[in-house]
């Protein structure tokens, strides 16, 4: 590493006349200021239609350096015009995933309660390990957390859980502790210390699940795949079948993920039928509600989760269905005090059993993590400003959206949908079909032509900027759109200009 | 779950007014500038020294109710006003880690630009898993890695590596990979395909490398701690001894964890001696540089890492001596390939091969996590307004710093080093001892009444609300206090009013 010596540049008044620089504080507000003006006219135009979603380069051309807009980092300091001109080219050139037409990810819009609430976050900028630096926050989460299990429907809301990284790694911990449950020598021993341990997990679950078994030493071979039904949801039968195989092999079932709402289909697993053959071989039973959990706060769709208060672990991320910002993900679990006794090490140095206040309070050694990020006050705001009805209301606009997605299409000409019947959750499966291919017999050629089309369509339309939705293969089904709605500021008029950008798009292909 | 309908509570016009509705562009925007206003207050009065680092309440006392300031959630929206009031009070009974006199955790200050960072992150809501819909910030991740890896020493900054949510999920990530490393087949078969593995590391090292071992299926008897000379730093020769003795006994060893900057005395493992052991026994090489890795910033202090070249894995915490707002944690691989090896599932419906783009990109799949965080932006954005000889400074500068305090206490009366000699980190280690315990024998009754100290001491600073400084035992040490300095606010001046304060509360006990 070579650098020059401290030179001219670095002395420019600028970044050196903000706080904590002695007299900092009006150069710092008006610094903060002009920051807050290009974000607050990033959102106005984030939810003008007028405006494209996304300014679409290559990841060379980025590299390259657009005009005035370079990524390098380097030894000497730029000044602070030329920052803001990097915040302006940062926004410009990203994807605006609060557009009303930005429906490519279970996670969408841009909620202003909670971008307000990562506002306050950062400048707060602390951390979730003890009551001794995030008071506020530490019950701020502990309170959600409890309405959270009472909407679950565990007794009086008992129970333990926390916030954490996002849905993967809560169904990282659901999987720790339901080994710990078990076989709580692991945490000490290792995996030597217990049997062929088996998990089972729906073939359209979340790929989480299997990187949980390759990552705590299952392997990802003892994670077995459930069939499932034309609607993606699980088979309880094959569980059944699969575990009764397993143990007549000599492993041990240990665990079972019933998904609510999957990623690709919006499928709900049939939880009370599943729980039942959980307690019937006493199984961990645990909900991948990451998706779906948010379907709890609408009477009209919870029904959809019916049996989750017989699990024993639940991921739920309010930063999808919710429209919370990112990363906003619970791991619940019913039975209090089994986090810790999976998790804690006790490490002096944070963790003083002797301090002045109820050291209950002090979470942080319940985690895989030591330094945690503040997710809750966003969604504490949040929930604060819309109340549980809020909630409620978004969800069951956003599926009413979906429905009149899937009306619109399920006899359109040009259209087949994936599965049948009415989606569960705000999942719509389609293949357009351009008309070249309309008259084509089914076979070989069709669907490899087919499954050309969505991402020929979906490239076009990152070039254009107008409108972005996910496509995939799944099964032995080939590409296929995948529309999900989760954004408040979309409405009935986005997607019929999503539909009519498809046909646009794809007419000639 | 029971809630009351819709109500007029919902339909006040001020939540509603905000974007998405229509015309909500100038309500919105005034909401977020009185948010605004709230946050540079906030950070206005973080750095004058008048204001207090807290105002500590118990948390029952938070949890029954502040007056104005109720914890608790409800069905009904609250309204924007008092959404602006709970803002405002979460600020009021937290804790400003930002004040120059916060000195109790490794991560401390608030840099304008960075928080300038976070806010932009925060509005710009996405997700790090494709290029997709992230391509600003997975390029910014990629050349901020690169450096960070020329850093460290390897050739032409080549190889690989991830932001991730904390030092102990980076230190988890450093284990899986040397696991898949030797033991590919874990990844599908479980740890039952390899022998039984031990690790080592340090009895000072992060508490994170023994959760991982417990994670990961290792358990925690085969996290072996290796013993340290008097300043907290390894001694090879017990390394060298421990791997025989594993062998010996027929396990095999797999990784060591150097310390570059261990949490409570700041010490720096000696990389190369322990990396010439690792290279004759074919073992794993990581260096934790969560604390210590900032000090690769400075010519100065760089030398104390001298070896960390020879790694395999790095952990290294911007986040901390670095002064980037939480979370901003890097693992850097020197091997490519490796951790998406590890960890990759290829999901269908996030990365799709047939993209316009140059799919490489779309770095997702290498990570544990789906969905993860933007936490680069901010970094970056520092790294662009300092340079990299901003970064130096600011690191000399709070080096300089805990000498100045070393100086001050090392031959003061009252006080006691826990080790000898100038500290490696910014970390300074002492017992303060109050006059009523300065006559008094060495033995079990002084040791009683000294560990009873700095609890006392903190306890009173924090309900005084004018310094924090962390404090804990240590092995057979009983409770002292650990002073870091990672605060680019702080001054002498700051450091002689903890001395006075710890003296001030300390004086009677």
């Amino acid at each position: 590493m070579e650098m020059p010596r401290l030179n001219f540049y670095y002395l420019s008044p600028h970044l050196l006349d903000l706080l904590p620089a002695k007299n900092g504080e009006e150069p710092t507000i008006q610094f903060l200021l002009e920051v807050v003006d290009i974000l607050t006219n990033y959102v106005k135009k984030t939810f003008d239609r007028s405006t494209k979603v996304l300014d679409f380069h290559h990841p060379h051309q980025l590299l390259e350096g657009m005009e005035g807009f370079n990524l390098e980092l380097s030894d000497q300091p730029e000044s602070l015009e030329q920052i803001l001109v990097d915040c302006r080219d940062t926004l410009k050139y990203g994807v605006r995933t609060g557009h009303p037409r930005f429906f490519n990810q279970l996670s969408s819009g841009l909620d202003i309660i909670g971008l307000a609430g990562e506002w306050l976050t950062s400048t707060a900028n602390t951390n979730m390990f003890t009551y001794e630096i995030a008071p506020v926050f530490v019950l701020m989460e502990q309170l959600t957390l409890k309405k959270m299990r009472e909407m679950i429907g565990w007794p009086s809301g008992e129970g333990d859980g926390l916030f954490s990284p996002g849905g993967a790694i809560s169904n990282m911990y659901s999987v720790m502790i339901a080994r710990y449950k078990y076989f709580p020598e692991v945490k000490t021993k290792g995996m030597s210390a217990a049997p062929r341990l088996v998990l089972f997990t729906s073939e359209h679950s979340h790929y989480s699940i299997k990187k949980a078994g390759a990552a705590l030493g299952f392997g990802t071979e003892n994670v077995i795949l459930l069939s499932t039904d034309e609607r993606g949801r699980v088979i309880p039968a094959d569980l059944e079948a699969k575990i009764i195989d397993a143990k007549q092999k000599g492993y041990v079932p240990l665990f079972v993920n019933a998904t609510a709402g999957s990623t690709v289909y919006g499928a709900f697993d049939p939880i009370n039928e599943i729980a039942d053959i959980c307690e019937k071989y006493n199984l961990w039973l645990h909900v991948d509600g990451a998706w779906g959990g948010g379907l709890l706060m609408s009477r009209k769709h919870r029904h959809k989760l019916s049996g989750i208060e017989r699990a024993n672990s639940v991921t739920w991320n309010p930063h999808k269905m919710m429209g919370v910002p990112l990363q906003c993900s619970a791991i619940l679990v019913r039975e209090k005090g089994i986090l810790a006794g999976c998790n804690s090490m006790c490490a002096g140095y944070l963790f003083q059993p002797d301090k002045q206040y109820d050291v209950t309070y002090d979470t942080g050694d319940k985690a895989i993590q030591c330094g945690r990020h503040v997710d809750i006050f966003k969604f504490w705001l949040m929930w604060k400003a819309k109340g549980t009805i809020g909630f409620e209301q978004h969800i069951d606009k956003c599926l009413d959206l979906s429905q009149y997605l899937y009306n619109k299409i399920k006899n359109r000409e040009g259209y087949e949908m994936v599965f049948d019947g009415v989606p569960q959750h705000t999942n719509v499966c389609f293949w357009y079909i351009p008309p070249s291919l309309r008259g084509m017999p089914h076979g070989d050629e069709r669907r490899e032509k087919l499954h050309r089309v969505a991402p020929k369509i979906k490239a076009m339309m990152m070039e254009s900027g107008t409108t972005m939705v996910g496509y995939q293969p799944q099964g032995n089904k080939v590409n296929f759109f995948r529309m999900v709605v989760s954004n408040p500021a979309a409405t009935q008029s986005d997607i019929d200009f999503l539909i009519d950008e498809i046909e646009r798009l794809g007419h000639d292909l």
